[in-house]
């Protein structure tokens, strides 16, 4: 969901507790299904203009509620800094500032599970002329159709409908579908190169969101995906089988 | 196990408490197992003429107790709302009824485990002369033999002996066989098309419920499987894995 | 360890709240490591003269402390039969009794495992010349070496040193080697065939017992694994991914 | 980080039952995990100049609190038995001492996953001109590249940086890198071969560690690795799915 007016302090102090445990009771579910391992993967919940965002580069399944940062949408001015005061902000903020600044995403993931990069090594193809050329400086897509498991996903990410609002924040989702991904769609999802630092993908990334309204994801090969899910996690999970086995993707004809 | 008289009130309350709970406990075993991640997969409990169901589009590991749907076998009325308002029921509910009335089972299962998936795409073979040809519109059948995991499954599923009382219901269960399946039985599963929506399923289901009455589930293609437990899961996981290989499914040889 | 003299009458209900909660608690953790899915595996402790058995046909992550069988080892009378009176004792017991019997095993484990029936499958070679010809029947052996998981095996099972004093037993243990399993040593498992009923197994596997003294495990074709522990389990595992790349499981030349 | 002097007594109370439970709880996260089924694997943390350690042998997922071992960095002298008498010290504990002592390591975790053993046996090449040879012995490396993930490792280890002011302790980490490894480095991991007894180890270890003085870790051929964090890990699933498919690990360019 997109941003909502600021509550009453009561309020406040009550969600404010409750998002905090989320953060860390999804880290650490993140965790156990292998997409945040190691000190990878993150999250962050937008929720009463408030961005509840886990510390970078600790164990996910680790954090304590009270080491959440909360920081403002814009501009990630630190409002309640976390207890420990050696912590920093997760790289990944302006990564996550673009699917909420253009797809209206109330909450956004950050996978670095085997499934995603494997998938994204093994289970792409090159963007050609059917696809109208390279847009967005886009030369991959992953694509998959005929799966019951893509009703999970929506058009542009499950909060995109609310996004036309959100059209001065500089998004364009307006110009994509919105609503569930059907069993007989096909999902496309850009894959853009990995840089060796997060906010160098910052542009790249911005650029494959536009030029791909209807992801509901990116993913960036050899690294993860931004806009994960458990439902698409299943997919490249699939996917990497399936290609292993020689299927196609798409068409569904297996 | 079928329907029973409607106890008094007070064991009501009770058995309430106990169904409620259990499926939630239920649905998060089925969610860490990998049959119901995302929002996927599902669950019923039938007791005392009442049927609880898991609602819809949720996580499942997730689910709180005083959220779970109380409704008639019969007709789907709601008896007990959700504490959540905005929660609807499951789209599997005709499908896990084609269950309860044809196999008199007392609960149902449906999974979209990625080894249902694959084993459904891999691990099938066409139906042909020796199968008696197509019946109920069944294409393809998944077909295993000579495993252990088979002895913790049913023929027509774990209650279809007592399906005999149900066919007033339109049961036809009186046709098959009953009991355990054995170790050197085949075991046959009928694949049916996946379709749009779940609600489209139900005729195709039917027909080969009917047309298999010895099947103890039937797969969908490319979704999942309704009337999973574990030991299915279990063979579905081998049997891709069997296949992945190139042993032969049926015979025991090797 | 073997059985040893009734203690006390103090220590016995202390112990027994003791074994009835570790049989609960392993048989969950077994569970959950996939060796026992469905109803399938099963275990046993032996303890101060009584055995603590896992009831039959349930979900074994879900047993309750007062629902474990206890049984006298020889003859297998029930001290005290578990709260559910419905239940029913392991039909693995006649399985497990050969090998406290003939192995002086304390405890014995059960697994149904995918690793443990597809090790059974791709990982096993025909017994031949070299081996001495075919003895006990057994025409198949899983066979690894150069793993640092095999130290934590012992010949014959971690209680067959004590197996000389269960001679009068029928035990004949002490023709093999104990202790530990080196690195540089070759495991060889004997490979009997399933049978429809559990009972069926007891001769085919008591015959393959004496006839390899050195395995602390049989293995059976397309069902599971009697002895198994967690080294044993991470072996098939990994012996079963060996052969998948065509690795030879003897010589560590690789 | 490295050996600090001895804290007042108060903080020693606090911290002592501080890091006999993070023993505990990383000892059980690493069974989980994989790295430590069975009774293999193990770790240790040193804090405060006391060296606390895992006792061997044991389930790592049951390990008491009070059965951890607190030992001197130096010589190893219990300072703190464990209170099961019966408990050895890790037979890890010298090789622990290397990464203490060369690399200035606070903690040191072995791990005996599949996937570190499946890695050493088909993710690795043997040592070329191109690497100046052999160096320490060491035959045979893992190497890989381009993959997120390699973020969460630092040349020669966490706390290299800090291991110039050990130098009196033997090490020669001075020598190597520090700081994290970046996306499109390579890391280059040597592998030893295993040995019958861990102790055996010690000298070809130490060799590989002064020869590689960039590498986070020891492989250790058909046994696992020493140095292990889950970062790691993953890379060894990785590679050994990628070299599955016939990937090449090193160049990023698929």
């Amino acid at each position: 969901m997109g941003p909502a007016p600021t509550p009453p302090v009561n309020d406040v102090v009550t969600a404010d507790a409750h998002y905090r445990a989320l953060v860390c009771e999804l880290c650490a579910q993140l965790y156990t299904s292998g997409a945040a391992t190691g000190t990878g993967g993150g999250m962050c919940i937008l929720e009463g203009g408030r961005l509840y965002v886990a510390p970078s580069g600790v164990p996910k399944e680790r954090i304590a509620s009270a080491d959440v940062f909360v920081v403002s949408p814009a501009g990630y001015e630190v409002i309640v800094p976390p207890a420990t005061a050696s912590l920093s902000l997760s790289a990944c903020l302006p990564l996550f500032s673009l699917a909420i600044e253009r797809r209206g995403a109330g909450a956004v993931v950050h996978s670095h599970s085997v499934a995603a990069v494997m998938a994204g090594m093994t289970a792409v193809r090159p963007v050609g002329e059917a696809d109208g050329g390279i847009r967005g400086g886009v030369t991959e897509v992953f694509e998959i159709s005929h799966l019951e498991m893509l009703k999970g996903l929506f058009w542009g990410g499950r909060d995109a409908a609310a996004a036309g609002r959100l059209s001065d924040a500089g998004g364009d989702g307006a110009g994509g579908r919105t609503g569930r991904i059907g069993y007989e769609d096909t999902l496309v999802i850009p894959v853009i190169r990995n840089t060796p630092f997060e906010r160098e993908l910052v542009s790249g990334m911005a650029a494959a969101m536009d030029a791909y309204p209807d992801a509901p994801a990116v993913m960036v090969k050899r690294h993860g995906v931004y806009g994960a899910n458990e439902c698409l996690e299943f997919l490249f999970d699939l996917a990497t089988r399936m290609r292993g086995v020689g299927m196609a993707l798409v068409g569904g004809d297996q």
